[in-house]
């Protein structure tokens, strides 16, 4: 089956809004994160949060230039994602700086699992640049060893953090499946807006029909929950 | 006149100390750029305050490196310096993102004129770190063009801007003065600690009496606030 204009259209936007969304989200989260560094119990610890805030900073500029590659105004693709993000971080603000932390563990693997997923319906070149990005294992383990250290500092921390984390995978998923529908991002090019059946090419991946698309959405969301839910076995809490 | 081992060991502490205001000037100015950047107009702005705030902290890992590399503990070295940099912040803190814009410009540029001068009295390594960290020019440009933007987009910002200068710069050398003497920055190495004349080796530059060093200080003060003047004057404003 051939691609219509109309389906390169609909890919060429799709595409803007993945990075889009992804820029707006790493330069809010650069912000977030050094904002909080202050709150940092050590100077060391502080030097540690600023570093993963400034490699949010890089990875904002890195997926900003494959925008302008792409002829795509960074800023333009960035407008329509800023108040639901903004939105987003102002319902989980952290109470302290261990809920930073959290906050950055669950929030840069929810995230990265969720681009990494929708990465393979995309055209190579931005793919790859999206698995790069979004697989910052060192800051994860940095984050993981951090957290494991306070919690064996102060035991009493476990629930309250616990709690936290639940809460801000729920947000996180709303907010993915929020941004993911408003702007067709789940619904349009991924799954078969309507339509019967759409093949790919170049790589791009196959989708099926409306009922199809759900489903996908819904084990695509499964697994983010999953793979978090062991994130934080690893930490020594209930998931 | 050779050296002795009290002086090797003043010089030190001189590097130390002057490495570690620095150093953790940097990392607050890192923090609170990038904490500002939020306020920005638009994402545009964000984005180039985000860039100079992440050079601020690429400036924090060198320094902190070269302390390192005196076998100096960086966040020992930091410490002292900590509560007058974090009150000198809580005295100046902007009032919207034009005075944001406006503080980077007075304190990137005042307190690289400072290490400079001071850089003399170092080992030449320090001096050469310390005058490639300062010389930032290309952030001083960036900062006076969109301050010129700003101007000639809304007059009315003119006066309170050129209010605003020149409380930085009261507050800039305030704290110039207290954490120079209270560290013997200023009467301790550069100046002759009531000793009547004491001469250089190997470059460190060469120091007299306590009348000379107060001297010396004064025209450091009065030529920090000259050259900020004619920086307030390139904006159009009264320094």
């Amino acid at each position: 089956m051939s691609t219509s204009p109309t389906d390169n259209a609909r890919r060429d936007r799709f595409l803007a809004d993945l990075l889009g969304v992804m820029a707006y989200g790493e330069l809010s989260a650069f912000e977030r994160y050094s904002a909080d560094a202050r709150y940092s119990p050590t100077l060391h610890d502080r030097a540690v949060m600023g570093r993963i805030a400034v490699q949010e900073f890089q990875h904002y500029e890195l997926v900003s230039a494959r925008l302008a590659g792409l002829g795509v105004d960074a800023e333009e693709a960035m407008l329509p994602f800023q108040p639901a993000i903004d939105h987003f971080h102002d319902r989980t603000r952290p109470a302290d700086w261990y809920e930073s932390l959290m906050k950055a563990y669950v929030i840069d693997t929810v995230s990265a699992d969720f681009y990494r997923a929708v990465s393979q319906y995309v055209e190579p070149q931005s793919r790859q640049l999206i698995q790069q990005v979004q697989s910052a294992e060192d800051v994860t383990e940095i984050l993981r060893a951090r957290l494991k250290k306070a919690l064996s500092d102060d035991p009493r921390l476990a629930s309250r953090l616990a709690l936290w984390g639940r809460r801000l995978l729920g947000e996180a998923l709303t907010q993915a499946q929020r941004v993911g529908f408003e702007r067709a991002f789940l619904s349009g090019l991924i799954a078969g807006q309507g339509s019967d059946v759409r093949e790919s090419d170049s790589g791009v991946g196959t989708v099926r029909d409306d009922a199809g698309a759900k489903h996908m959405v819904a084990d695509l969301m499964k697994e983010l929950a999953g793979n978090h839910s062991r994130r934080m076995t690893q930490l020594g809490l209930t998931g």
